[in-house]
């Protein structure tokens, strides 16, 4: 196998700048060699701050201009699918942020340009690759709750998204933006896929924020029938303010699993006796997924070296995408939506 | 005011136990001084056990073979229209357990039969009592988390419900044996009335334990949207085996608070590395609400006493109903069920 | 047996507040006819506001013009010794607050004047009755740590003791107004008595707050070895203001087990995600030991009721009184004392 | 500055795995180029594990074959002095294990020769590099909880020590082995120099594990009194089985702070209503403090790159062997020693 691989990061902006401090500081046989953004000065910036040399404007100038065996794509939703096959006709492995795309026809793009050419693609569900999450999975699959009756998974975020990732018809809003970690996470923790969806939606912050987008919700709550007969709830709230906080709960047959929780560092604090003990909570999702973002770019460079597909890639992008497209016409049409409506159109 | 009630409990099983230890240990303003169940062994059981002198097989024999101010009454759900007529014409005080009746006209007729009989009726909502669910009650009508936008409210109880109990002619299910508590608790928290609701349920034990009920789940997971545009989730498993859990969890435009945890007694052992750290959990729902039953005895002691309304009463235990219903129509008819569908039935 | 006893209560102060709530609210079987207080106006609050009809300035008026047949003595401990030889005396069963008394001397005239008289008496070590306490104190008996090998034992109380207790002269200081729980707890848990002890104290408040008191402190760290070879430490703060704080950490030879915890109500807030989680932390030992006050006084009527001796009696009084003075002879003279030193003595 | 630094790691064992670990796959900025240890079979082991091509069976040989900027001395500690006076005087910065050396003379020695050299020095106290401990620092310096009173500081091990770090000649035993990170981190913490200890040691386990060591102890308890007037407790178990235990409480005039925590990944699992609540615990000090093994070796090779002294070095680790030293003599002369009459003897 080679010594290491060569990586261009498409897109610089702020999970950029997460996956080039793995690459650069934590994974010692990927070289973050070629760095695009279509915005000079953020391009420099993030470019500058990881020593990386060779910048571009386009992945086509890049794919021209550079040398390198992988791409990771971080850019807004609506171009995944252009860059995707782009890199895939290069010949290029792909790491993909998530949402994999805008609806499955991008998804279905994607997946025969990477058929057609040979290369992996990994999805950037991290949430696999976080150690309690890994750990809670194998645990499950070993039975130690029973067959899974239902699950609960939530994602809370702190900060009002930009304006492409609240408006469907960019990114498909926070179903996408926000819970595609949570539609990817019940269907591999229940280990059977989603059979219908329904979800109530509610816009609670957005007229003091200035939020005119069509559509907009900052809440939303999903409930989930799978075809093993278990249930879901995946719960998304952004802006939330409060911290960054992603949990999950599972009942089985046998008992219950709690994954993660909202307490960040073991520090508590007591000097006010009236109002109690103070424990710090995650503040951003680059702090709760440290090792998550480390390790699933230690995977995607594996994968390439070693020549083994990755092990959450298109299959689990194109459901994640098909859940949020189910549950996007629930709320609008005020109904349960099954899954075959989705996917039967693609 | 007079010094003391004199107390008639009705019916004297399971929650019976938990009411007579709260009155004869912890209400010296109450004296209980008769018991009734149509059972003649569980009568004497009971009462034997608390040092209860009258005992009647049923309650118009105790209405005119005893005297007392008020009753308990702790029978099925398919008695407690006629118990509780019986009683408001009777001039007693009525405490009556949850859920409030099989439907609306029974609940209407209970209504009635207090209003024109000038007796006070109270609803076994307990988890309004209980410390932490008062406290955070107090504290988010306050406003500490800001407006409420989601509220996730559980009940997980431990065993298989007796058979009364899980067919939906003679109790409405888990829905309402299960649920009751949650229906009240997130209408109570939200400060808003339920807009409509959708329903999902599963049967996962049943079978392996004989259960041939027509229609049994054992699993619900419900979603709500409020009048106020607020969401909230409902979630019942019953039996869960793993023990009694029973907790809430809200956000709200400022911030999150939950309420109750699994953990029962505050003790942790360690003495398996590979295993890890061992906590009690609460095993059933009159440990973890020792004082919620308590308190709600006092308070309905109190409220006959000194004669003011008790603080939870029949209108509550009508929404509870009204919720029920609509949630077992939802899932029948695998549609969103409006409240005013039900409501307007009455 | 009788159906109930009469109970004085000696002393109207703040934990007598405390036991008259217990017997008045929850131990049916006692009724409380009596009560005592130099100061007629503490003794007419405390009356009023739970009822007590007969009401004394002194044990002796007490003893001479009321029929009781128990006294539950919590004045300050300088005149424990007077109160109780005086019960027994007049054949009063006893229920005595920590610390027995300033010295072994009085706690011999004490047990001497029980025994002569054929009282019973009960130490007010409340944690023994602390559901909590109990059932750990169960599990280690059981085995379940393995041979109890190191004992941490901390109480840290929140406000400044008046001034008779903290004056060695008076009180014995912090090692026993508010240690004497932690001498009990260690001893009993250990299975075994204390062989020598090492002390060291500081002042870190008194100076800011006006105290004067010769060999005032506020610290306290005390290490103890015990007759089995295990170990244990003693940690004692106060005014510590936080709250109310009282657990235990103990290693066996198969493992850790941690009793009690400083969190209280299970509510946690988050709202400032700078600052993180809030969650309410114990803030008075009434409501941290709620449960074990009820408890220990329910114990005291059914051992004068059954005639039978109480679980926790003089002998673990005189233990605890030992291991302050050893403590105390500790920090004044610099040295580890033996408690044969102290125990010698008497 | 030059662009990275070359390491030559001295000693091939268990935590010598641990920095090339950190080294290799995290510190991007080091270069781990040298490997020594007098053992060919665990020399070539290491080596191979993380490629190292470089590979000596002497300091000496490593010192005049090959170039390198850096040590990393992971030996015993009775070689510590030998290795770091060698790497001193051939011009190497240093990075050595703690505990620093068997006296205070081997200090003065190592202190000596890297001031004569003008070479830097870090010691291995990594806890000063843990998120939690070092958040917790600072904090408690900028005064969240006002001047420190009192702290208690743990590190309880799961296994047996090797033979020469329980022989009190070849290690000074667990108060070195075990404990020197509480030595620190309470002198780091306190803001205070230890002014006299008290030390009570226990063997309980040693027999049954065939351990013939004279003054075997494997239970340590020490009592501190700093020249601020402030306290403090160290505790020592090792072995104690049950998983790897490092936490600290500190008590100053405004409140309390806990530092870490048992419980491992936050994974909760309930499926035995019985025993409760499990979640893992910490099972290794690698897995507890795998940042702070990572951050401490980033700030040794950025300290060497940018000519800055190291923010821990000779003087910590003089005055942890100090307390070792001083806490050795009060437990075999049953008495508190002052640091003083250690410190006077060098």
């Amino acid at each position: 196998m080679p010594a290491s691989i060569r990586v261009c990061l498409v897109g610089a902006g702020r999970v950029a700048k997460v996956h080039a401090n793995s690459l650069v500081r934590h994974v010692p046989l990927a070289k973050l060699t070629s760095l695009v953004d279509t915005d000079p000065e953020v391009l420099n910036e993030t470019a500058d701050q990881f020593g990386i040399e060779q910048r571009f404007e386009s992945l086509e100038d890049a794919l021209s201009g550079a040398a390198f065996e992988a791409v990771v794509i971080t850019t807004p939703t609506f171009v995944h699918k252009t860059m995707a096959v782009s890199a895939a006709k290069a010949g290029k492995h792909i790491f993909l942020e998530k949402p994999m795309a805008l609806d499955l026809e991008e998804c279905d793009e994607i997946i025969d340009a990477v058929n057609a050419n040979g290369v992996f693609i990994q999805m950037g569900f991290m949430r696999r690759f976080d150690p309690e999450f890994e750990a809670a999975g194998e645990r499950i699959e070993a039975g130690e709750i029973g067959r899974p009756m239902m699950i609960k998974s939530l994602t809370h975020g702190p900060g009002l998204p930009p304006p492409w990732a609240r408006d469907l018809k960019t990114s498909n809003g926070n179903l996408a933006e926000v819970n595609s970690h949570d539609w990817d996470t019940t269907r591999w923790l229940m280990n059977s896929d989603p059979e219908r969806v329904y979800v109530e939606v509610a816009n609670f912050k957005g007229e003091a924020r200035g939020v005119k987008t069509e559509n907009f919700y900052d809440n939303s709550l999903v409930n989930i029938r799978f075809e093993s007969g278990g249930l879901g709830s995946i719960s998304g709230i952004c802006p939330c303010d409060y911290g960054y906080d992603a949990r999950v709960e599972i009942v089985g047959e046998k008992g219950i699993m709690q994954i993660g929780q909202m307490q960040g560092q073991a520090i508590t604090l007591g000097v006010n006796r009236k109002e109690g003990l103070v424990t710090p909570i995650f503040r951003t999702w680059p702090e709760r997924f440290a090792w998550a973002y480390i390790r699933e770019m230690e995977h995607f460079v594996e994968s390439v070296l070693t020549q083994t597909p990755p092990k959450v890639g298109a299959d689990e992008g194109r459901w994640a995408v098909a859940g949020v497209l189910a549950g996007t016409r629930s709320f609008l049409e005020e109904r349960p939506v099954y899954l075959s409506e989705v996917l039967g159109e693609s």
